[in-house]
């Protein structure tokens, strides 16, 4: 059998792949000299969209030379706009997004505005594994409400789910992907089992958002929510999103009340009367300049189809965690995302006693930016968009030599944190 | 007795003004073929500082080159770094403000976070007169903790407010000036009443910081809260910010948990663990570049000494209020603004059965921006720094001439809206 060279796999899944010309809508890392560096934590902060200055920009002009006037002129539409956009990409309802405010205000606003109007069912169900934010505001909306959260067994999985359910259960709340494994959870199975046993989902698509075909709409998702600013590429602290299934946004009842949630914000009037679609709950005013750059994301991602776009991370995947096997594995590094391509975000984790040393050599000295979860897990993050696969095989290349070459690293107990 | 011209008294006023050097930090309006546009709104949203783009530039850029990275070499310091400086700005203690989110979720976290800890002390006192957002905010926190709002009487005075309070009022909130008349309320008189009635006090600055010496700390100010974008002049939807007393903090069990309120957010721990200080009220994810902005505003106001930047106030105020009487009092303009000095902010609000065709007038065709508030209210807002005693008197002029020589202005039964 002859086995392909990688960097020529790379190069032939490069020249066939049909976004390649969106490589060049980013831009790359920096350092004022060279671009050598391997930018893979899009699924931190995605890379900067060309486009996102000169948005920045035009906005700023705006308020220099206009000043409040932006507000009707362009600011109030621009939440709307980015909301629509992003319905496409959700694969939702048009008017069932609205956009603001950060994740975790989100998911506040989302699970206490469901538990709210059914309060003989105080309880959600979550899993340790969820990112902590979402433990904590849920943890909060629980208690709040008279109950508390049930944790799901790991891997989570519908059945796994549906033992923990019963009627006093109102809402199943998970990340669709596992942010320290990169696992893609089973969303229309586990709703499915939610819906089956009468509660309602809240999805966190933070890490999901930007690289799969989500299928809210057609899973009958109740409510999601997720951040702008991964593979979306929305820019640091852009705000948040939250989805509202359009037959059920005109019961929920938002636990943070607030102007921009009222049915007519401007007329000042004293007491709240709830906007009639999910704009009832967006809160106070919107960071303008955060949000600009979150449309410059959101409409790169809606540009493409997303079936295109998963292809492309089944491909980068598949091809890091071939090469993590083949050249890491033998120096101890395990692959920890799931193999089967429907089954994975845009995360390929890798597991090493020495983790922590291998992510400060690779950023400090390799030039690719990855991170490190505590206790022993590397994070590969490879966005679709910006990435190449001959990227990623020269990462693993990299990473290869560094720790083959580097004694130390492959003997773990000899050697202590480095810094 | 001679009277001194009017356009006499701005140009000696100007000549004496110490803070005259710092119109020229902030962009005038323009239309891009002139600056004639005075503009009025600072109250609604404060024009631009210079420093401002070039701030937004250098975070943008520092996405662009460096990534996730930007985070610890930058981006987590910017909220604390602007905390510390508007401390001095409120003239309270160090460590005590926090930045991020908007008005109404900050209101939410601090009323929601007060009444926790008291529960036999559900009620809130509050105001007709107040902010809606602030009444929505107010009235959910009073009812989720099982009490209710009490209204004050206008206008809103201590004895008024005393005369509400029992042992389950936990809560007197008010804004600090009047957003529809400019009358600065007695904060240190009812934060006192207050106190002697077991009550802590949450006072929103929105329209007071940046424009008088706050003195939160002497008046034992247990919680207030406050956008940025005002005369702060930190940008549109710059996050807002919220105080805590030192010594109330560490009891203060916000309703709003997320990682950026954990004790250590990035060690990703399962449970929520509150941050030591005011951080705990922190919530998600801070908007980068809105809070760039902010920091341009606060820095510039800092710089100045708040007795000084008051007495401009108080100077523009009084000239914009001494010409409204003489030149639009004959015309059926009342002045709704409080006369002594000391019981306004930098709003001048002029009542006239006509004002939203003359906010319209004034907007469309003088070349001043000012607003208009339900029902017949015209609000000119002078913010300190970027504006000239002879921008009042121009301003006031083109009124005065408007409304004279249109002579259907000046008989509001003749007329109706001019769109």
């Amino acid at each position: 059998m002859i086995v392909e060279d990688p960097l020529a796999r790379a190069r032939r899944l490069d020249r066939t792949d049909p976004l390649a010309h969106l490589v060049d809508a980013f831009h790359p890392l920096s350092d004022g000299h060279s671009y050598r560096t391997i930018y893979l934590a899009g699924h931190s902060l995605g890379p900067q969209p060309r486009t996102a200055a000169r948005l920045v920009e035009r906005e700023l002009r705006r308020w220099r030379d206009d000043g409040v006037a932006g507000w009707s002129q362009r600011w109030l539409d621009l939440s709307t706009q980015a909301a629509a956009t992003l319905e496409a990409i959700l694969e939702v309802s048009p008017r069932s997004v609205h956009i603001g405010d950060s994740t975790t205000v989100l998911i506040h606003q989302a699970a206490g505005a469901a538990l709210a109007v059914r309060p003989d069912r105080p309880h959600i169900v979550a899993s340790a594994a969820d990112f902590p934010t979402d433990l904590y505001a849920l943890e909060q909306r629980a208690r709040t409400a008279g109950g508390r959260l049930r944790l799901v067994d790991d891997p989570v999985d519908p059945d796994r789910v549906a033992h923990l359910l019963d009627d006093r259960v109102g809402l199943v709340a998970l990340g669709h992907v596992d942010f320290r494994t990169g696992r893609l959870l089973d969303l229309p199975g586990i709703t499915e089992v939610a819906h089956r046993n009468g509660a309602w989902t809240l999805w966190d698509c933070s890490h999901s958002a930007g690289i799969v075909p989500l299928g809210l709409g057609e899973a009958g998702v109740d409510l999601a929510v997720g951040c702008t600013y991964k593979h979306l590429c929305g820019g640091p602290g852009a705000p948040a999103w939250l989805m509202a299934r359009p037959d059920l946004v005109e019961r929920l009842d938002p636990p943070l009340r607030g102007w921009f949630g009222h049915r007519a914000p401007f007329e000042l009037q004293p007491t709240w009367d709830e906007a009639p679609g999910v704009e009832r709950c967006a809160i106070g005013t919107p960071p303008v300049l955060s949000l600009v750059t979150a449309t410059a994301g959101i409409d790169l991602i809606a540009s493409v189809d997303a079936s295109v776009l998963q292809a492309k991370v089944a491909s980068l995947t598949q091809l890091a965690m071939d090469q993590a096997i083949e050249w890491l594995g033998p120096l101890g590094v395990e692959v920890l995302t799931p193999r089967a391509p429907e089954r994975r975000g845009a995360i390929v984790a890798l597991r090493h006693d020495l983790a922590w040393q291998i992510a400060q050599l690779a950023n400090q000295r390799l030039d690719i930016v990855c991170d490190f979860r505590e206790p022993d897990v590397i994070r590969l993050g490879l966005s679709p968009l910006p990435l190449r696969h001959v990227d990623v095989v020269a990462a693993l290349t990299r990473l290869r030599d560094a720790i083959s070459t580097d004694g130390h690293l492959a003997y773990p107990s000899e050697r202590t944190r480095i810094t």
